[in-house]
Formats: structure tokens, C-alpha cells, sequence
């Protein structure tokens, strides 16, 4: 079947799974849960296949245990599953009620995108959390998986796709193989609604340049931290140091620690750097601090070190911490260290980015940490979702109008009343 | 100053913009509303030496008619303005509020989107309408209008302008006067955030081919009324006539009648075409309708006619009617005429368009008769925005935590709770 082809069938689809019942969309994601359940011992044999071919290969050590299904990970997959079917259903609320005119009652509902694209990387379990919430937001879905996970893949979408009921068909998922479909897929943006690659900054950057498909998701995650001179020293140690170490390849890591310039009379920046490199953190400067702390000057302030290392600068004030981080972010997460509330209002009121924090640790914008669910990825993108995505940003609206034979008429057909009725009446 | 400048320029001055505070923006509407109405005399005399130019050069009638400041147009403007800056400011809302751990609490505030580009047709004051959107909503701007209206849109941006404060700066809002400017513009996709083009489908067409910035706009309004056998006819006759000679040239009105096959032998389907040719509407059938009416067959059922004409089709019942929208229709408005509840439910939860009307004409579909003030645009993207599109369109948002030192700590650093707060509280 070609792209297309396989596009419009998994629409086809996914406009069927919006016509069911929630009910019924709920019996489905447990019908899946069940058969990921009953059908492990099948997808664990296809998955050591897989790790054995990547071995046999000289697949680096990462890229294995990124691909390897541990045990519990199968069941913990069905729990998940169960939780997401039990959630509220997210299709059809009732974002807004209004009446227009006697009789005539408009509602803003949230339905489904229509057909996605994801792009993921090694990782099998992916497919099982991206099907599922497709399913969960009623809509269709076309997947492209890392090739070392090949079998894991075919397997573990031949059992999502068993437990699909036959009103609904067996096409909601297609399953892409080869990475050569890819350029054929990007130009269907016709009938496919958004894409989502989940991977690397490259693979992010070259879909976005390819394509006329909206994407989701984030190329670059340059995120600040400013220690203001009125933050409480022992916080801001705690806080920079967590979001740089605790996964330094993250996209919410620290990449560049602004601090206040009175911090370099107080000792403050020196005890930051002191405790930055106890932990192998490798610096490097803006031409202030590289003067200052007599470290090697960075190349660039856009920079993202994925990796224990980062840029530091001395900067006047607030207000220069927020034009640095306007001219040379990436929009991702920046955050303040204060206990100046009003300094810390500026801040959260001008720094336009996904994600801005007061005392907190950038590694906190995340999907799950921020209570969303399962995420689909982070969006530095300013249209449509933006910062960490749940199943909201699988979702669009429609605007449904119940009237009892109303025209416009010129504008005199009906006289205009606009009142907002209360959600819940 | 060149394309990328003018966008640069006109974020920085938005950036400035939104750290006012909603009475300092709420001022500088009041303020362009009368800067307008001082003005009048100035921008009615700009305003006719364009006219004379247009009727000098021979441009057609209606291109001159909608180029005309009528009197009384600027203080409609001026009143309009005011109650824009009545509402409650859009920016910094709270759209969602909750307690992650004790003591870090996150909201979903909403906020500019930043840079919009919008290119218009003839009319000027689609200028001012656009660039108050543009400030109440806190966004930079750039504007390209029709060049039959050069004289027109310098001086209402010059008036404007002159009202902005200087603390935000005049590039807020950028006039291009040169048609070759606009495609150095729809390359910046880092600097611009949203296109919005406003004129003819062909317009927006090519702009949308020819960028990789997210376009807001349509280009098809192939809108459908699905006449069901249970519809009450005199119903259906008001409605098929609202919808279809109301304002034949708008993108919301009717393009296909569908109609129920037992309206064949009841005489229904008859009545409704004796009416439309009546109103003067040409008729074109699908297969069935052609050789059941004896008129001329379409040539296609996704076709705009634009004016009074339409097609008209037999199908056997609503979920037949469903499968056609969805097949030949452009996803905008569509409605069903039926008496029959659920036979409406069916049709209002399965059909996939941006408005989905029972029981009215596909007219109401419109940012004004929706309530929602200002209308920017009609969207039939399924991303960002859907149907009409009014302030909140031109808006994203930012997760916004604030927290008293918390760290993520391979997730041990706080205890999860997720609970919703309330926003009014």
C-alpha cells in the first residue's frame, strides 16, 4: 500500500473510532492492555531477536538498552493503558457554550486532529504509548519506527491492532518499515494533520525543512538559569545544579547559567562554579565571566551541550538576563532564582518562552512531571501546543450550532443576544 | 529597512508591549480611538485621492466600493476600537491551574503569539481592524495591503502609530508597501510567527505554497445542507435559500444541496429547486439529480461556484450524505435540515468539518454572529485555530511554575500530587 493510500485508510478509520461511544473507546484501550498482557511472551522472543541482531552488529551500548523491553516493562505499558482509559474521555467536551439567539445554541467541541505521523527512534515501547494515545484522541495514525527495532515493532502493532474491533478496521495504525517512505509521507499534507518526530535535534530540523505538514516538537533546548543577586545562595546551588546534572542530555538540562554581577564581589558565582565542577561539570564563558573566572570562552551563547558542560555569564540585571535569553534561547525553559517576588514577576511576566520558572529546576517541564499523562513530546513551537504535550495537543475543535430553522437573512433574521451559557448547566 | 529588520523590530516593540500592564494597553486603544476620530478629515482626504486614482486607472466597480471610507466609518471604528478595549484583557489569562508538589504550583497562562503577518485586499479599514486586534492581543505586526489603497493605509498607520507610546515604540506595526517584499517576508520563518492572508482563495493558496510559516486562512468554502427525509420543508426551503442567495459570494454559503431520496417521490426535492430558480439560482446535478431534475451534470463536487448557482445531489440517507461531505467537501461548514433527533446527533458528531450546524443556515458560520467580536480570519486548518477566529487565535500560551527551591532529583526530589486548583480561587 502506498503512503497515500495509507493515510486516507487510516482516516477512514479514525473518523469510525470518533463515531463510537466513549464507551466504547474505552473497552478498546483495554482490550489492548489485555492483549499486550497475554501476548507477552511473543513480543519479549521478537524483541531479543532484535537485540541480538543489533549486537551481532556492534550497535552501540545506548542504542541496546534503549531497545531492550526489560522485564515488568510490558505490564507496566498495560497500566499505564488502563489509567489512559480511565481518564475522561478528551473527545467532544464542551470548550464554550453560547447562545446566539433565541433557539440557537453554539458549543465549541474538542474533537480529533485526524491522522498524525510519528517519527521515533529506537525505543519500542514508544509505538505502544503513541498508539494509545492516538487511539485515546480518536485519531488515525501513521508510525515510523528506528529499523534495529523492526520485529519488536511489527509485533507488539500486530497485537494493538488485533485487539481493534472490525467496525473500526485494522488500518487506524499503519506501520512504516523503510526509512525511504519518509520523503513520500512529508509531502501528503493533504491528509496527514501534524507530524511528530520524537529523536534527535537533526532528525527534529530536517523534517521541519521538508515538509509542509505542521510539525510538533523542539529542535533545540537552550535553557537559562539567572541567579539574581537576591536569591537565596544555598537554593540557587541546589536548584543549578539539578538542572544541569540530573540528566545533562535532557532538553530541560541547563545550558547556560546567567548570574547577577554583585554575585562576583559575594562570592557567590565563584561557590556556583566551585560546585559545578565538583560534579565534572566543564565551563565555559561569556566574555565577562571568561575574564572573570578565567575559563575558555564559548563560541556561541546558542549553543546546547547535551553533556555535562555549560556557558556562564555575568550579566547587569534582570533585564539583562531577559534580553540574553531573548536574543540567544531557544524559547524552551528559563527560570529565575529570587527572593525579590517582585524581580521574580518581571521575569515570569517577559521571558517569552514554553516554560518559565521561579525557584524551580528546569528538569521540571515535562509531561508526566507536570501532571499531563503521557506526553507526546515538547513543543517550542508557538502555534497550536506549546511546552510539554498530552493528549490536548492531539486535538482540535468544532463549532456545532443546534438552531430550530434560523437565517441570517441580512443580519435581520435573528436578533443577536451572545450569552455565554455556564458549562455545566 | 529590510524584511528581516522590520520583523525583528516589530517583536522587540511586542515584547515591550506585553510587559505593560492591561490598563497601560487598555490606553492605548482609548488612544487610537480618538487619534482616528481628530484625524477624520486627514484620512478622508488620503482616502479620496485614492479613490480618484482607482476610478482614473478603471478598476471595476466593486474593487472601488470596498476602497471607499464611507461616512461614518471611522467613528464606527472608533466606537469598535473602544469596545475592544473594554474587554477583559486577553493576555496572562489563567487558563489552567495545578499543584505539582507541595509548595510548586504551575498554571497555563495564555500570551501573544508574537510576530503576525497579514496580508489584505482592498478595503482599509481591514488595516485598522487588524493592527487594534494585533495590540489588544499584544502581538507585532506586519501588514501588506492592496497598493489601490496606498495613500489610505499610510496615513490610518501613521495615525496609529502616533498614538503607540514610545516606551513600546512605532515598529510595532510594519507597513510593506511592495508586492515583491511578500516573498522575502514568507521566508522568515524564524522571525514571523503566523501568516494570515485575507482575500481571494487564490491568495491564499499561494501563499500557503510558498512558506513554511503556519498559515491561518482558507482556501475552499465548499459548504453543504443535507435536507433529511424527516425535515420539516418550509424549514428547509428558508434555510437552502438563506444559505445559498443570502451573500452567494461568501465563503460560508451553500455550494451543495444534498438531499434525502424519498424527497423524490414526496415532491420535496422539486419544491426546493422550483424556489432556488426562483431566487435565480442555477442548478448542476451529481448523477442521480441530474437525471432525476433533467439539469446539466457538475463537472466536479468539490467546486466553489461562488455566486448563484449550486449542485444538487440525491443520497439515500444521512450517513450517505456524511460520506459525501467528508469525500468531496472542503472540512468548512456544513449543516443538516431534520426533525429527527438523533438522525441530527448522528450528523453533528460524525461530520468533520469546522462547524457543524442542525437546523441552520451555514451563514451564522462568523466570527461576528458567533459573539466573537472581531473576526481575524476563517480557519478550515485543523492546527491552532478552527472556524472563526477572533483575539483568541492570535494567542499562545506559557507554563508558568512557581516554586520555593524544589529539585527533580531522579524524580525522589519532591512527592507528585497533581492536583487541580480552581482558577478562581
Amino acid at each position: 500500500m502506498g503512503a497515500r493510500e495509507m493515510a486516507v485508510a487510516a482516516r477512514e478509520s479514525s473518523r469510525r473510532l470518533q463515531a463510537l461511544s466513549s464507551e466504547e473507546r474505552k473497552k478498546i484501550l483495554l482490550a489492548v492492555a489485555n492483549a499486550l498482557e497475554t501476548n507477552e511472551k511473543l513480543i519479549t522472543e521478537e524483541n531479543e531477536a532484535d537485540v541480538a541482531a543489533a549486537e551481532k552488529a556492534g550497535y552501540e551500548k545506548s542504542l541496546i538498552s534503549r531497545l531492550v523491553l526489560k522485564p515488568g516493562k510490558i505490564s507496566n505499558l498495560a497500566k499505564s493503558i488502563r489509567m489512559l482509559a480511565n481518564m475522561e474521555d478528551p473527545i467532544g467536551h464542551v470548550l464554550k457554550r453560547t447562545q446566539i439567539a433565541e433557539g440557537l445554541i453554539l458549543e465549541k467541541t474538542s474533537s480529533p486532529l485526524g491522522v498524525l505521523l510519528i517519527v521515533f527512534e529506537s525505543r519500542p515501547e514508544a509505538l505502544v504509548q503513541i498508539a494509545l494515545l492516538a487511539i485515546r484522541s480518536g485519531n488515525g495514525l501513521l508510525l515510523k519506527g528506528g529499523k534495529e527495532a523492526k520485529q519488536s515493532n511489527a509485533i507488539l502493532l500486530k497485537v494493538i491492532t488485533e485487539a481493534i474491533p472490525e467496525s473500526v478496521g485494522s488500518k487506524l495504525i499503519g506501520l512504516v518499515t523503510s526509512r525511504d517512505e519518509i520523503p513520500d509521507l512529508l509531502k501528503l499534507d493533504d491528509v496527514i494533520d501534524l507530524v511528530i518526530p520524537r529523536g534527535s535535534n537533526k532528525l527534529v530540523s530536517q523534517i521541519k525543512n521538508s515538509t509542509k505538514i505542521p510539525v510538533l516538537g523542539h529542535a533545540d533546548g537552550i535553557c537559562h538559569v539567572y541567579v539574581d543577586k537576591s536569591a537565596d545562595m544555598n537554593m540557587a546551588k541546589r536548584i543549578v545544579l539539578d538542572a544541569k546534572v540530573d540528566y545533562p542530555a535532557a532538553c530541560n538540562a541547563m545550558e547556560t547559567l546567567l548570574v547577577h554581577k554583585d554575585l562576583v564581589q559575594t562570592g557567590g558565582l565563584n561557590d556556583l562554579v566551585v560546585d559545578l565542577r565538583l560534579e565534572g561539570v566543564t565551563l565555559y564563558g561569556g566574555p565577562r565571566a571568561s575574564a572573570e573566572l578565567n575559563i575558555p570562552e564559548t563560541h556561541s551563547f546558542h549553543h546546547e551541550y547535551n553533556s555535562t558542560a555549560c556557558t556562564v555569564e555575568i550579566v547587569n540585571d534582570v533585564q539583562a538576563a531577559i534580553d540574553h535569553i531573548h536574543e540567544h534561547g531557544s524559547a524552551h525553559t528559563d527560570c529565575i532564582i529570587t527572593e525579590d517576588h517582585e524581580v521574580a514577576e518581571v521575569f515570569l511576566r517577559q521571558v517569552d518562552s514554553a516554560a518559565v520558572f521561579h525557584n524551580a529546576s528546569t528538569r521540571f517541564c515535562d509531561g508526566a512531571r507536570f501532571g499531563l499523562g503521557a506526553e507526546v513530546g515538547i513543543s517550542t513551537s508557538r502555534i497550536h501546543a506549546r511546552g510539554p504535550v498530552g493528549v490536548e495537543g492531539l486535538l482540535t475543535t468544532r463549532w456545532i450550532l443546534r438552531g430550530s430553522g434560523q437565517v441570517v437573512d441580512g443580519d435581520k433574521g435573528v436578533t443577536y443576544v451572545h450569552k455565554d451559557i455556564p458549562i455545566d448547566s
